[in-house]
């Protein structure tokens, strides 16, 4: 039998599914699971957009540009230039989800056996990405008790080598909900002039930002147009993450370029798709407020009831819809299992993600949970019910 | 302004694009050009899957397993077993296109730097798929006076080095438009199981065999069930090429779990197009024949009247909708871009696709193009009159 390739032996396995066979299991032994563990919302996609699907009306399913169809990449010009992005339409180029856009976005800025910084914890698939490019990530510890803040820059001096291109961020974040401020944007601009490296910047929740806190993009920054990489995808943005739609924006032509040709190598990104995407640009900001309202009111019954806990610690973030706790426990990937496979309270348990797998330095969050509450009020709070019985009971509960 | 990847800057462009600009040119001086450069076919996409399409009911558009949807990967079993390729639902990972199955199937058997075999002329993306992972394609080249049959097992003998690691073919060829023969499976399969390489067959046009001509699967012989892996789209088959749907069927348990690892990274493949998918299994047998006739119609149209001009040779393929012609020219890259740029006749031309861009050897089918006929008889016969005027007017013709 013909051996595997290294690489693909090498893949890491999806951090947020190690925990399936357990939670399985539960299931099958009657027990009702709250999954915060994954990013799949519950929330509507928008009437216009299903509407638009419905609507289809050609009569062969054709390819369409690998670059995307002008008439949705001239309309999404139009979406980032209400948030002051000032691009054209050319500076996209229509990916296959968020996902590809971050592949292709590596690759083109990163050859095999060089580096991209990236501060930890950080959203688990882009190691897949880079370990199948052969990129090396540089990991900056972000620390929970500074809420996640962007680490400080010295830390990124002390990184950056020869071998460094890239510096990516996800803003907010995923796994923490950290919103990066103006000043940190700034920072990160400053290093990325100094040392002329490209900003890769995953957008994906941009959309969900609370408290009315700003968002800031590298797009409405001077100076950084060359250097600038946004990943954007529709997944979060209209809770449409089965249309399989993303972008990549660049201002930087040169690299457009080449993006296209790994976008020409695909062929296209799915049509109906970028239809429905093309209709969706006209959802109301009613549902987007009602969307922030109802998340809003989520975060806080999620992180209030975490830090009324006792002895779990966790901080308030700005955006997306994730938290980052700390647990008093020895180890949060043995107590995730443990809750799916030993524990429940009224039949009930939680399955969570570990934070591990959101970082690279070696025992980094080793008693860190990443909670999505991407379930109604009344859920999260039996959830959160589940969990203070959790800790109660683990036998591997320590003082913090 | 920090530099692209040497990666991305080495990255092939497409060569069946290569010559947009001057078709775009012609158009504008208001010539019409026959384009049979490109794969995308006229032929309607099934109604049972626009209504499929139509009929969406979610309210959420939610990710799909990454593996691909239960219900689907059920009913697509049975449309393979059905060829008697005698697999499970587990055997099939739902992909973006017959393109991410290819590129998910290359990362999974060879690693960055070792060797894949594939007969040329071949699908240039292939090159792009290779490239993008870091392996190196080894070409043994077919020959157009022999019809492009699968070259001596010595000539792959010959290539095969301890850095090995598969062959890949395509079944019927694109751009040759060859049909495998029974024979040739099975000297494949002797080969791979001698060396122990893995065996990936592109099918991406098994529904287009003509003149009653049998399909061989490596699915349908035994012994070759842990190196088989087979590389599917829906693209071609229905006429869906703007849904993105593909999908790889190994029956290689190991390999299998190595490309779900590369499928998790990426999330999911596109919900409604998999609905869709599974509402076309029950596509009528009519609608095959009916697409059959015309794309035999069409190729005898198409193949013989190429060999009715003068210093033309094109031998007729069993499958797929495309030929690969020698033209008595002296460059069909320079002579297909002249067609556009400075030949017309009745204010029409023809656009082709050079052949040199399926050929990795240098100066290999230099004389030779590529021809899809995806458009109707009547074109196809004016496409030929401007062909062979063209020929005649041509400065660089030659005698052969
Ligand atoms: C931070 C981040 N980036 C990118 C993605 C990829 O999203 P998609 O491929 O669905 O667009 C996700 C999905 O969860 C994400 O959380
Ligand atoms: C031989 C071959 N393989 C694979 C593909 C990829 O098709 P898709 O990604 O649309 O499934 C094509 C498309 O033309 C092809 O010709």
């Amino acid at each position: 039998m013909p051996a595997i390739s290294i690489k693909g032996d090498e893949m890491p396995a999806s951090p947020i599914r190690k925990l399936t066979p357990y939670a399985e299991k539960a299931k099958r032994e009657g027990k009702h699971v709250y999954h915060l563990n994954i990013g799949q919302p519950d929330i509507e996609t928008p009437q216009i957009m299903l509407d638009a699907v419905r609507n289809i009306n050609f009569k062969v399913w054709a390819y369409t540009p690998s670059e995307g169809i002008e008439s949705y990449r001239n309309k999404l010009a139009g979406y980032y230039n209400k948030l002051g992005y000032a691009i054209h339409a050319d500076d996209i180029l229509v990916t296959n989800g968020g996902s590809e856009a971050l592949s292709f976005a590596m690759q083109a800025c990163v050859n095999p056996g060089e580096e991209i910084i990236i501060p930890e914890p950080f959203y688990a698939n882009y190691n897949s990405f880079t370990r199948s490019a052969g990129i090396d990530v540089i990991p900056i510890l972000s620390r929970i008790d500074e809420g996640f803040a962007l680490p400080p820059i010295a830390d990124f001096e002390a990184a950056v080598t020869s071998k460094t291109r890239a510096i990516a961020i996800c803003n907010p974040n995923n796994p923490t909900g950290y919103l990066y401020s103006r000043e940190e944007m700034e920072a990160l601009r400053d290093l990325c002039l100094k040392y002329d490296l490209f900003l890769l910047v995953d957008e994906a929740y941009r959309e969900f930002c609370y408290d009315g806190r700003e968002f800031v993009s590298p797009m409405q920054l001077d100076g950084l147009e060359q250097h600038t990489v946004v990943v954007d995808t529709i997944s979060k943005r209209y809770s449409a993450c089965g249309a399989r739609l993303g972008c990549l924006i660049t201002k930087n032509k040169e690299l457009w370029n080449v993006v296209l040709k790994f976008a020409q190598a695909r062929l296209s990104a799915p049509a109906v798709a970028q239809i429905a995407a093309e209709a969706a640009i006209d959802t109301p900001q009613s549902y987007f407020d009602a969307v922030k309202k109802e998340y809003t009111a989520r975060r806080d019954t999620l992180v209030t009831g975490l830090n009324a806990i006792d002895g779990v610690f966790c901080p308030n973030p700005g955006g997306a819809f994730y938290v980052v706790a700390r647990l008093p426990v020895d180890d949060a990937d043995r107590f995730c299992q443990w809750m799916l496979e030993y524990f429940s309270y009224e039949n009930q348990t939680v399955m969570m993600a570990p934070a591990s797998g959101f970082y690279n330095t070696p025992e980094a969050g080793k008693n860190e949970v990443r909670l999505a509450y991407v379930l109604n009020r009344d859920d999260l709070k039996r959830a959160l019910i589940c969990l203070e019985r959790g800790l109660v009971d683990y036998p591997g509960r320590i003082g913090l």
